[in-house]
């Protein structure tokens, strides 16, 4: 069997995706589509709308085989490190292929961005060091260098998000020296940070959740947007819980947090450099709302979603020491769901792969593994009893969701 | 003029409160009181009802003259510590007098208690280190020391929560070399663990509490048993912030905290010894209330107030280094509130005065004083925007509360 892994948030699971994994299979020529999925806490600092184990439904009906938490130590990292984290969970699992949307949609543009970079590494390196000293954000110096150093013609825009990730993805590949054959698809019904839903059956993400948001919203408004499996588990989800999550219905928390800790203890956190923790204590007091205090709290030299990350570590109490022991490769593979042919797929490879596979936490245990179980914790805080503790408890005994594809139905 | 020491929580001021200064007053011949009470969280381990604001309030329209702020590195500490801080404010303070209430009654028998536990210090500590090594609680073991060393008839029985709270005050006094005479006055009308308004005209704050919670209530039950003044500052509390601070509001939170933190971690804070740890939580998760959550944890080796005291220290992330290094003898005197009479008192001594007055938070800092304002920012975060903001601020700006005792009004 063929596989072709997908690197995906599904926040939450829209048309655009569900696009995405046609094609993927096409393009690739693939059996079965393995998906490494954030968990709750998402690459932009953000909580996911809802649980991992929504999304994976929403992902098993839209098509994945196989889902697999991205762990917390990559999935809330800048797109270096998480591409790394995602692509080196696709290689332990033996895809054949990876397949990514991005605005280029030209897969040899990375390859030849990739190579050139690599070739004209030093001076690559030396501008960007420049360029953040000058106070500039990470992803503005790198397009910058891009410009300056006058790369070939063909290179991949680099102030695009998806092309970012992208070029992250086919560098990991590289790095890992694995066989995994990238491709790419050109996005273009939607960009990445539109607000507002501009076209009849794609949407971005971004855009769903900001008309989900909005005050005058219904869920009717994006049925045209999301399959209606989507739409179901959406529908449910906040039948149950009452809510969809939101940086603004951890607040209460994160304040506390704050208040709580000196600026040394908010300096072992993750991302806190620079004296920041003085910055956030200045400011906490007065900000009734999360948006306001990220309003106060940003300059030029920090890129919003850098500053919402940096929130998330401090809100999930993740220091420094562990992030940067962990971060390293992925230490088990966390399995969210299958369909039967994914689960046929993964039994066909496990005796090779050399990663521990997890399919209930209350069995295995690591320090990359607590800092999911941490965050898990904090993702459940938002919701009153009994549900916070059902959500916790739930995600030591939850087994695989398993998905018969043939009858659309769970098992 | 002469002025008598009151130590108190106010928990809320009552008709037995009212009784006290009176009768402070008349037996030490006093022109005025003076009370060192408890912020926001007190002894036993509990958030007060109301902020130490609105209390400082009820006891100046009580006849308190000045009211001082014991600070929270004393007042969430067992019974030695806190009489030791307390006692050491109202020395510093240049008091006559001190006055408490105890079930014993008799000043003799403190005086005579702590002249007999002096001499024969050695087998007393050596009975209670045994006591404690068997798995008895503190209480239990010093209640049990007296009882096998046989001391004298008119020894005070310290298994009695008043009583032991007298004897360290009359320790302290002797401890600081004082001039300050201890005079004690005998509690009758109320115990203070009664759960049941008993009486028409006095209830221990205890019952009065009980009463406030329970979910029949109405504030016109207890109207009996406390001065209408405080039956006034209580509506409007509750009224302004619809709420009287309980437990339970700061449990959503204190799951966050545990379920956030390492055991590692854990064991930095005060009083986690022994384990305990790993104990709070594997039992958090289960827990939905913070009731429920105490009952399992409870153990014979470790007292209710103990555990809660623990957990109030978990609450505001409270270090073992940090308390230690400064629980040793209060660092600043923090000014809540004074009469007229009070004012006049504050400015015949304030030269005399060693330790440094604090009138507002913003104008002042050091180790002890933090460690304040870290409860005062965990007593505000169960409130809802902007009444959360609002606290933490007005505790920085608030200058002391003015009393007009003459003509009953604040100025």
């Amino acid at each position: 069997m063929r596989a072709v892994g997908v690197v995906v948030e599904y926040n939450p699971f829209h048309n655009g995706h569900y696009y995405h994994i046609q094609e993927s299979r096409k393009v690739t020529e693939a059996d079965l589509v393995v998906a490494v999925m954030s968990g709750n806490f998402l690459q932009r600092g953000e909580p996911a709308l809802v649980s991992k184990w929504a999304r994976t439904k929403m992902a098993l009906e839209g098509g994945a085989d196989i889902v697999i938490e991205l762990p917390y130590v990559f999935a809330t990292q800048k797109a270096e490190v998480f591409a790394f984290g995602a692509v080196s969970l696709l290689h332990a699992l033996e895809v054949d292929s990876i397949c990514f949307g991005s605005e280029n949609g030209d897969i040899y543009s990375f390859q030849n961005t990739l190579k050139e970079m690599k070739a004209r590494k030093g001076s690559f390196d030396q501008f960007i060091k420049q360029a953040l000293e000058e106070g500039k954000s990470y992803p503005r110096a790198t397009s910058d260098a891009f410009h300056a150093l006058q790369f070939v013609d063909s290179a991949v825009d680099l102030s695009q998000p998806n092309n970012i990730l992208g070029f992250h993805y086919v560098e990991a590949v590289d790095k890992l020296g694995s066989r995994i054959q990238p491709f790419t698809i050109q996005r273009t019904k939607a960009g990445y940070h539109d607000q507002h839903i501009a076209d009849q059956h794609i949407a971005s993400a971004t855009s769903i959740r900001s008309s989900l948001f909005s005050e005058r919203t219904n869920l009717e408004e994006i049925q045209n947007v999301i399959p209606d499996t989507t739409y179901s588990h959406l529908l449910s989800y906040k039948k149950s819980f009452g809510m969809f999550h939101h940086w603004e219905n951890y607040y209460a928390y994160f304040k506390y947090k704050l208040l709580t800790s000196t600026p040394e203890e908010l300096r072992q956190i993750y991302e806190v450099e620079e004296g920041l923790e003085n910055r956030l204590l200045q400011n906490i007091t007065s900000a009734a709302t999360f948006k306001e205090f990220m309003e106060k709290i940003k300059t030029k030299r920090y890129t919003w979603t850098r500053l919402q990350r940096l929130c998330v570590h401090i809100l999930t109490n993740t220091s420094k020491s562990l992030m940067r022991e962990n971060s390293e490769y992925p230490t088990y593979i966390r399995l969210l769901g299958t369909s039967l042919a994914g689960q046929e797929y993964l039994n066909s490879i496990k005796k090779k792969v050399a990663i521990p596979f997890v399919s209930r936490l209350a069995s295995f245990s690591n320090e990359q593994v607590m800092l999911d179980i941490k965050a898990s914790n904090v993702y459940a805080s938002c919701l009153n009893e009994p549900y916070r503790s059902n959500m916790i408890k739930s995600e030591f005994s939850n087994p695989p969701i398993r998905y018969d594809q043939n009858n659309k139905q769970f098992l």
